[in-house]
């Protein structure tokens, strides 16, 4: 009954999402609070205070037909307007309407684009660790997935490696920054660095090769960093957002995709990827959202909740003994398992804490933790790191490493 | 830059959505009143009052990080059983929430179950006239579309044609009642057939056949007219449901997929569809929008409404001596073009009159009319539809023909 594509992707259900469900089993067996769900980055920290009243006074203020009713496939017009007014306030650029596409989120926003430009055949290079779901994304189009290994001791992405693997069939590259599920920032220098050898292998091979940037993190930013905006860097950039982060509201399925006139043919495709969002299905990103956001451009949910997670979490396990860099952005620690790290998430679920293995994101011998959970719930899981810690003897190894 | 598929699909973009850009153009031209905008499926009538109350008090009531955060791919719980429970209370069947898929309206829960069983080069069985997107959902998972010639007589299935066209390459056959774009709903007797045929092609050539039954115009039905649920009458049938036309909310993209326990291998296909579902994007369907239908699962668009539009139309456009059957569901009348459908749809233009050509359905010599607008619109487009009657002789024709 199933086609063959299908078969090893449920072989193969996402891990992410596997953990999802087994942390709800979980919880209704042993009560919330006794399980440290950190599986999912869905965001416990709850929509700004605005959101909620724009949904009440758009329902007040404009008309049901309107607010419910199609639109554009590529989205309301003067929504698609006021994106682009606060993206060019906050960054310098020059964006109009015609240049953001409404999507349903980020991850639709991908599946548009790559439907958009990918041809049998056409390589998509991703830098691990990455979200496994680029993978699916990617060979819904019959493209081929191309990774560059991490370098685990800065989790920037190796250049070198990079170069290597474009070769004539590469078509687009993605990066994912704030990263998830590192944390890490590409600063302006390294996005340079892509953009110089992206240049330089479109002469050499004559054709465009396009640079995605998945920012669904892009307001999660600590201590000041800052998240330098893609598409200056690169002529062939397109950016895929979502406000899931941003403003909490991962399940609304509200982001939208921009088309810069920079980019090659870029009037083609912005017509295509309108007719690409109608025909996976989506026919247009969800009205009333759409309605929100334009009233909510301006509104970020409360980072300094996330910063005191980051802040308890990192510290402890580093005084526990676990390993980690400390991330600039988004809500993930990826930390170094002291097995491999199945094995170690199998452990760790033993005492509830649920983590998603580094093998999920092509980097085995590590673990995420999504830390967007209550502050209590990492207060409460202390204990359990701390035996965790304790059980594989990390302090004594720390210690015998220095 | 484009993908090769992509290119007749920019050539040859939807002509329903062209005609609903350029009615926009010309409603800023002509001003709105002046111009009869009777192109595009987009409700008029508002949801019923239910719906924003609903929205209200979900605000209200519910905790935000809930209503607005991720929940299983496959939608809330509390939602899909909810709505399996209204659908065993209304047709008799036997659902439970595990059956019940939430999808970014019909247009996604049919991408959602083509992507899930087809293998490239399956055949997709359709109906002309018939909505030309499911084209575009079958190419997407490199199908092969295979049309049913229509019976212009009833525009009921031919069902000696549709026999003939089932292959053992065939994987699924779509039906949509009440019709896009013709108004009929298939009877009882006509789904008995249906499904025999399928049943005996299914022995023949020892394979699952799958039934599609895309329903967004279920609850549209006139003068008591009954349109049967299509499950009990075939195995493997799925049902793809939209709220877009029931409860006015066509932007909102909220619907469902129907995968009754009865299909081959039911638990590996509602594993399948709820990957599928994940991987093109949508991830799920929006959040506060699913939980609005659990509220309002017995509510509905006041039909009347479109009932006082239909009599006035089709009384109309029959004395001015046009030929149309007359619809007993959804809220289109398929009319005969006096001249190619094109052509007429390009008179009409010049009269401010926007329609769209049959040929948009596969079938040529017709044009769409969607009275899904204002009683008023209809009104003040009569003398336009008078004037066109008189300018091809229409009175003077069908009087000759009787």
């Amino acid at each position: 009954m199933i086609a063959d594509k299908m078969r090893p992707l449920v072989e193969n259900n996402s891990a992410i999402r596997a953990m999802f469900e087994e942390g709800k089993k979980m919880a209704l067996l042993y009560g919330r609070e006794n399980v440290y769900d950190f599986s999912l980055g869905n965001p416990n920290v709850p929509a700004p205070k605005a959101v909620n009243q724009a949904i009440l006074d758009i329902i007040k203020e404009e008309e049901t037909t309107f607010v419910h009713g199609y639109m554009s496939n590529a989205g309301y017009e003067d929504v698609r307007a006021a994106v682009a007014g606060s993206l060019n306030r906050r960054f310098g650029t020059h964006f109009h309407l015609e240049n953001i596409l409404m999507t349903v989120g980020a991850a639709s926003g991908m599946n548009v684009i790559l439907k958009t430009i990918l041809d049998p055949g056409d390589e998509v290079v991703v830098f691990a660790p990455y979200f496994m779901e680029y993978g699916s994304y990617v060979r819904n189009y019959d493209g081929v997935l191309v990774v560059v290994p991490p370098d685990t001791k800065t989790f920037y992405p190796d250049l070198e490696e990079f170069e290597r693997r474009i070769t004539k069939k590469t078509k687009a590259v993605i990066i994912n920054t704030p990263n998830n599920p590192t944390g890490v920032i590409y600063s302006s220098g390294t996005l340079e660095k892509i953009a110089g050898i992206m240049e330089k292998k479109e002469k050499e091979y004559g054709k465009s090769i396009v640079l995605i940037s998945d920012e669904p993190y892009r307001e999660l930013a600590y201590d000041g960093a800052e998240v330098p905006y893609v598409t200056p860097f690169y002529h062939n950039t397109f950016v895929c957002y979502s406000y899931s982060k941003s403003l909490s509201l991962p399940g609304e399925r509200i982001g939208y995709l921009v088309i810069p006139d920079e980019v090659d043919d870029s009037q083609k495709v912005i017509a295509a990827a309108t007719i690409s969002n109608r025909v996976l299905g989506c026919v247009n990103a969800p009205s009333l959202m759409q309605r929100v956001i334009m009233r909510c451009l301006e509104e970020q949910v409360n980072l300094e909740a996330y910063n005191r997670n980051r802040e308890l979490l990192y510290n402890s396990l580093k005084e526990y003994g676990f390993e980690c860099i400390k991330p600039e952005g988004a809500f993930y620690l990826f930390v170094k398992a002291p097995v491999d790290d199945k094995e170690f998430c199998g452990y760790c679920k033993e005492h509830r804490v649920l983590l998603v293995p580094g093998s999920s994101f092509a980097c085995p011998g590590y673990v995420r933790i999504a830390y967007c959970v209550s502050y209590d719930q990492i207060v409460r899981s202390l204990p359990a790191f701390k035996k965790i810690a304790e059980a594989y003897g990390l302090m004594e190894r720390k210690e015998g490493a220095e």
